[in-house]
């Protein structure tokens, strides 16, 4: 796709020579995790196509709505609360943070033991390498944990950041923050646009992104099938994708793919036979981080359950529609998200049970609890979790790792030694 | 002194023989550190005897205290609200955590990439090596980072916790929740002492923790003089006494002492010639965490100022004591602890400013940034720290490091290049 879009790439400042030579690296890398399986269903067309395009058609179709005078709005954490953005009439997309770029950079501005996904967008936004970030009017942080927290106040000295803050508990008083937050992006947002955020167009808004929330828990529900009808790392994929991608036609393309999966588990068709079943549990994987999802499933076992921000944490709740006032909708999306069971509240017990819960209604052998390096809280909690786990009879592989490739073998080692263990 | 406490220890639950030990360590580090200066003033030899009998003669008084009835909370923080504490006519103390001890323990229900001060007390509590948190009826947590929040989830299967939300930003949302915390506060103490926090009881509280912050910044004044009149470690130590010994004896001692402070200070008495003044910033420095002090003063400086919790961040503001009714001084409370600059704040731009406003005033030639290695807020705030004083024409060094002594020779050699580079 290089050729044609290099004219909009220069526009948006990209440094042309290293983004084709990351675009050639990803291809490859993609080529060898996805493109190398076996019997994947036609949907997945059009998520290679989507990824294959989401340096091209994507940004060209931002771009395109930025020239009809829309705003684009990035985020890296399931806590921005997507309804109002769409509302406003604006668009969300997440950012580049999965994959090393601009590390150097990076580090001169952060300390090196900062985690990877945020040394990683602080790199690509350095290196110029991601086309969604050059795209962003806005950039909305949060307070989720200290290294972002922090790492937004100097990143603001790079891109237009807006920071909202994430309550740590979860009483009168948080939930009373949380709602003053809402409704402070609310107005930050339609500022930016000019757009004012109607009761109707909440109404939509909601509906839009609680649809999406469906389809992916369709999907969920069918991957959990015996034997497994999808791997581990497509239904991964699909997520990541769900944050770049138009709602609307994601949904439309999910559903389809869902068809055409109900179809598989009704004819009994698997992906892999005799693989272990497991639950991947922890950070979130932002595209392209594959690697243990990948080294997980060539080491005999399947993933069908993502316990992460980029999983069923994005798509459990529901947003109630119930509402008919501006006021109830704004306070339904205000309890949807003080919902979540992210690693920054303490205590998090909720978690711990969502774990468990999953753990037993997908009948897994075990959980891989996945950790960044340098991620307190998922570290912290991971401890946490292991006790719950054993508690309830389920095994636990607690992994720590970055975005480099110089682990894969000592993890292939590891995930294999447990899965022999659990089979 | 071990011979007249043991039974006291034994009775507290101590491992007497690794505490006799943790003692005999302790003793020549002091000795080495703090009774090896030259010229040191009288009135430090209450310091002395109180950290001597630190873990004897002090506890021994809570021990009489527990007897009729009253109770011990331990901190790690200076945003508890310490006015509360002792108008509920309960007793506050800082807990062990400046010295390496129980580390393999803490490290079995920690991440090893945590913070030495948070293994620190973890590993204190289950060597059982702390006779501070073994008097503890209420332990006092925060939420002021990832790492200490994380920790006392797992810290309270041990102790009896009580974990207080401290806002992220400071706007008027942020202030609510900080006041509701104040008064969740209020109400877990009234719980525990049975005793009610009156406007009377709360006035006089106020009054005492004031006298104290005052007789500090006296201090602060006084050591600033040219020619330096007392050593840097001797304030910290000063600074670190305060958390744990009586509070109005420590205003009358400390206040005793600053009187001969002044005399010499008349005399024009140094106890430092030609050393460079430096200030000291970053991370609380704990009891007996005294290695980076000692050795920037045995590498051609002296420090003038730390500006860190155990230091202005703790004595600066004073509440206000105009309120006349208990709502009135408990916003004061509130209002007081809001000004807190710690880096869990976003953004932090008044600790900036008074980091300039401190090295101007106390006309130092540099500044030496600390960080406990793993501490993401004030690791990620020194790059907008080193900004903010080049911006200045303040040199700054930052040093990163934990408590064990494997890295003393490399410290001194970056300490004193960077004084060399500076004088």
């Amino acid at each position: 796709m290089t050729a044609s879009y290099e004219a909009m790439w220069e526009r948006l400042g990209l440094d042309l020579e290293a983004h084709a030579s990351l675009l050639e690296v990803l291809g490859k890398f993609y080529g060898d995790i996805y493109l190398s399986q076996q019997g994947r269903l036609r949907g997945m067309e059009y998520l290679d196509f989507v990824l294959s395009e989401i340096h091209g058609l994507r940004i060209r179709e931002l771009e395109e709505a930025k020239a009809q005078g829309r705003k684009v709005i990035g985020t890296f954490c399931v806590f921005v609360p997507e309804e109002i953005v769409w509302a406003a009439d604006a668009i969300q997309v997440g950012l580049c943070a999965g994959a090393e770029a601009g590390t150097e950079a990076a580090e001169k501005i952060l300390p090196r033991n900062t985690c990877a996904l945020i040394k990683s967008f602080v790199g690509f936004k350095l290196a110029r390498l991601c086309p969604f970030t050059e795209s962003c009017d806005m950039v909305v942080g949060e307070t989720t944990c200290d290294g972002k927290k922090k790492a937004y106040e100097i990143f603001s000295d790079y891109a237009p950041v807006y920071v909202m803050e994430i309550p740590q508990m979860k009483r009168d008083s948080d939930r009373a923050l949380w709602k003053a937050e809402v409704l402070r992006f609310k107005r930050a947002v339609e500022d930016l646009t000019g757009r004012e955020v109607t009761a109707e167009r909440l109404r939509e808004a909601i509906r839009l992104i609680n649809r999406r929330r469906r389809v992916l828990q369709r999907l969920n529900r069918l991957r959990a099938a015996r034997p497994v009808p999808i791997s581990g790392r497509d239904v991964l994929l699909i997520n990541q994708v769900s944050f770049y991608d138009d709602p609307d036609r994601f949904t439309q393309k999910v559903d389809e793919l869902c068809d055409e999966l109900e179809e598989k588990v009704r004819r009994g068709e698997g992906v892999a036979d005799g693989a272990a079943r497991v639950l991947l549990s922890g950070c979130p994987m932002a595209v392209p981080n594959w690697k243990l999802p990948y080294i997980i499933e060539s080491s005999g076992a399947v993933v069908v359950g993502e316990e992460s921000c980029i999983g069923t944490r994005n798509t459990r709740d529901l947003v109630d529609e119930g509402g008919t006032t501006l006021d109830e909708m704004l306070d339904a999306v205000v309890d949807r998200y003080m919902k979540i069971d992210c690693a920054c509240f303490t205590p998090n017990t909720e978690r711990l049970e969502h774990i468990v819960d999953l753990a037993r209604g997908l009948d897994v052998k075990g959980v891989i609890h996945y950790g960044l390096s340098f991620c307190q809280p998922y570290a912290m909690e991971s401890f946490k979790v292991e006790r719950a786990l054993r508690d309830a009879g389920i095994p636990m592989l607690s992994i720590e790792t970055d975005y480099s490739m110089e682990d894969v073998e000592q993890l292939k080692t590891r995930v294999e030694a447990f899965v022999e263990m659990i089979r």
